[in-house]
């Protein structure tokens, strides 16, 4: 019997970690280099600083470096919001009748609504120190829109987001918070880029998708002085800012003399994922310790599951680096119905390396199924989960429920990422039974691939 | 010099407080008693017990016991969210370069994203406890309605809302996390009340009151078998629950050997504000500290720094007890650009007792500086506030930058009651500059008050 574990395990704020783990450090086999999509040679520094701040591309480079220390700046707006609660999930123990105990790392407690924040305010850090007017980005469902507005208005910083259309068109109240926070929100595709002309021009009516707000985003920041494009997944500097989260949670569980079995997490770009896996992974790598890590995408946008490790367009505008990783071609766009997040066609590349060494498993699950566990847990557990956070939530009341079968005490943890108050439209399609599933063929996702440069 | 202060003070779980404190039971003059609309006699319980459900009658009438037990399946329901914490602004002071320390106590980390929750527990549970099947509420911008449905929802008991129509309207994601709740949501005025179907005719196309939802609220619970009626603000059994505010507030300023020396809470119904403050004023009653407590209301609904204190409808139906307390009467509704919450006619009859009796000054606002203030410190302190919230820190801030005038290092501590993440119409006229401000004639007041009832 373990000793009586509270609710909620938070850390004392001196306990907030004050540097970031670089998995890539430990791990054997490191993640294929960014290569220039002209030359097909891998990126140097100079090249990546005309996009990205400097010392994020050092960041994003640097492959042999275990720690980063987190600047005092960036610590001071960490206590704003930090450390998060790990949540001993007693209610939904209690519903589901299972022996199995489950933990949940709620990064959802501040205004951005999710983990986001996290990067953000670091990328905006690294920005105003070299300098910059302001940085530009894209948004999709409006997260990462938020916590980078936020970041902005905290150093003062000019944020431009490019928002997908058809959010900005649904999500009003996402748009207007990120105003509220001073940014300049445009929808995309625009008539302000090259870019954006090119595609309203061949698909008039479009509303628009992640990977060509993305080309816009850059182009914007190319061509404004004292700008730099920031983003908000995928990149390795993103999941580096990101193991703040896992390094909480190591530190939690430390505390109250826990070690976890099952580490569950949501896979998009796998930002929030590889936050929260790192420093196990680093465990597994290092031969100290063996979790079973689960990475949850959703099936109508396979990466992990259903897609091939190559190296591909990060945009669909192809002015962005190429980049290896688990992917379903830079064209694929998950079905119209598909409203649970996590689109993104690629996966990070250090997700993708620990993937395919497997030291992480995948499954993919249905969107009907995940809100079905989203409402579950929002009734007995009291939060609201964003569509994205659901998916984890599914498979960890799926684990859960395998417990009870077979009797076992096991230890789950799953981040919840976010909450889900700016995502009612996709609620309310559930609510009232509209919400449909889509499984992409073999044959789509073959033909997406298809697309895929020859490197 | 203070020992180091951290941004924010939590205490252990264990320190959540066990009782609810009645600060009825140190006041000297008493709130006067509810009366019989009909006979002008003060209420029995019994008569009560008709709307409400008996034990909270119990805590309603009880004017003498000073602490109340809180149950143990309501302390299990608090821990999921609460304690919650105890904030030091320290971003907002730096930007002020005020030498005051300013903290606020936050109440919004929750998916009903205010203080409503702690009451919605308990009037869930005492309905449960009761053996009832259901209970039935009116919500107005949608906080208490939302947090009632996820009350509900954890005690498994159905749940009627009945929605102002003009919100039901403007916000249906309000509406929508309600449904993911189960709770039946209902525009009022609707049709399945004779009270709503009475003032549909009357006033065709009318947009719906608080006050005529209320009415709906109660008739649909009394004409229905195994029902009961609750509500969200005013009585003194919510004043109770909410006492949880002050309490830990209390305890955390011990806990860092703080006293504070203002306190300031917004003031609609009373419910935050009484419940913030109660356990400040018990020790000024007693003779033992001595604090400034400032209410805050907004200028388009004056009750206490304009209103008449006299006995009063509470309902637009009338079918409601009647109370003595500030009010502007019972037909009064803020102009139609009041966008800031806080437009209840009238005050609980606590607060309106400790403010006659010079415990608590009260102070107005205009909508524009409150959202001015909201915008400052979403900004610098990264959460966005609710509107109702925003009028407290607009007098925060004040005072603050008058300690920066005088030099004095003053604690400053106000109730951050919630989130503005379903507020967002109101920021975006704010954000578009096409928010007004309204401040009501003197005659517009004196005619509302002429319906009051001569008692």
């Amino acid at each position: 019997m373990s000793k009586e574990i509270p609710y909620k395990i938070y850390l004392e704020e001196k306990e907030i970690p004050t540097q970031w783990y670089n998995v890539r450090a430990d791990m054997k086999n490191k993640p294929a280099p960014l290569l220039n999509p002209g030359t097909g040679a891998p990126m140097k520094a100079e090249e990546l600083e005309a996009v990205f701040c400097k010392e994020l591309v050092k960041q994003e480079l640097d492959d042999t470096t275990p720690y980063f220390d987190i600047p005092e700046e960036i610590l001071r707006f960490y206590k704003m919001y930090r450390p998060s609660p790990l949540v001993r999930a007693y209610c939904l123990e209690k519903e589901l009748d299972t022996p199995a105990h489950i933990y949940y790392k709620f990064e959802g407690n501040n205004t951005s609504g999710s983990h986001k924040l996290n990067s953000a305010i670091a990328q905006a850090y690294y920005a105003k120190k070299q300098g910059l007017k302001g940085v530009t980005t894209e948004t999709g469902a409006g997260q990462w829109g938020t916590a980078l507005s936020m970041a902005c208005a905290y150093f003062n910083l000019d944020c431009q987001v490019y928002m997908v259309k058809v959010s900005y068109e649904q999500k009003p109240f996402r748009r207007e918070v990120m105003r509220t926070y001073g940014a300049a929100v445009t929808p995309s595709p625009s008539m302000t880029t090259n870019i954006g002309r090119k595609i309203n021009e061949e698909f008039p009516g479009t509303t628009g998708s992640l990977g060509c707000a993305i080309s816009e985003a850059v182009e914007a920041a190319t061509s404004q002085e004292g700008y730099r494009y920031v983003l908000g997944s995928v990149l390795s500097q993103v999941l580096l800012h990101q193991t703040v989260i896992g390094l909480e949670t190591k530190a939690a569980f430390d505390k109250i003399e826990v070690t976890p079995d099952i580490i569950i997490g949501c896979a998009g770009g796998g930002s929030n994922l590889g936050g929260l896996i790192s420093p196990f992974a680093g465990d597994m790598i290092r031969g100290e310790k063996k979790y079973r890590i689960i990475a949850v995408e959703p099936s109508s946008c396979p990466s992990l599951t259903r897609g091939s490790y190559v190296y591909d367009f990060c945009d669909t505008g192809k002015v962005c680096p190429l980049a290896k990783m688990y992917t379903l071609g830079s064209g694929y766009i998950p079905a119209p119905n598909h409203a649970g997040g996590l689109r993104y066609h690629g996966m990070s590349s250090i997700v993708s390396q620990l993937y395919h060494d497997g030291y992480i498993e995948a499954t993919s699950v249905k969107q009907t199924d995940v809100f079905d566990a989203a409402q579950r847990f929002a009734r007995i557990e009291g939060i609201l989960p964003a569509p994205e956070s659901s998916h984890a939530i599914k498979v960890a009341i799926d684990e859960a429920l395998k417990c009870k079968e077979t009797g076992e005490e096991k230890n789950i943890v799953f981040g919840l990422t976010g909450t889900g108050y700016f995502d009612m439209m996709a609620y309310k399609s559930y609510n009232e039974g509209t919400m449909s599933d889509y499984i992409p063929t073999d044959e789509e996702i073959a033909a997406s691939l298809a697309n895929c440069p020859k490197v």
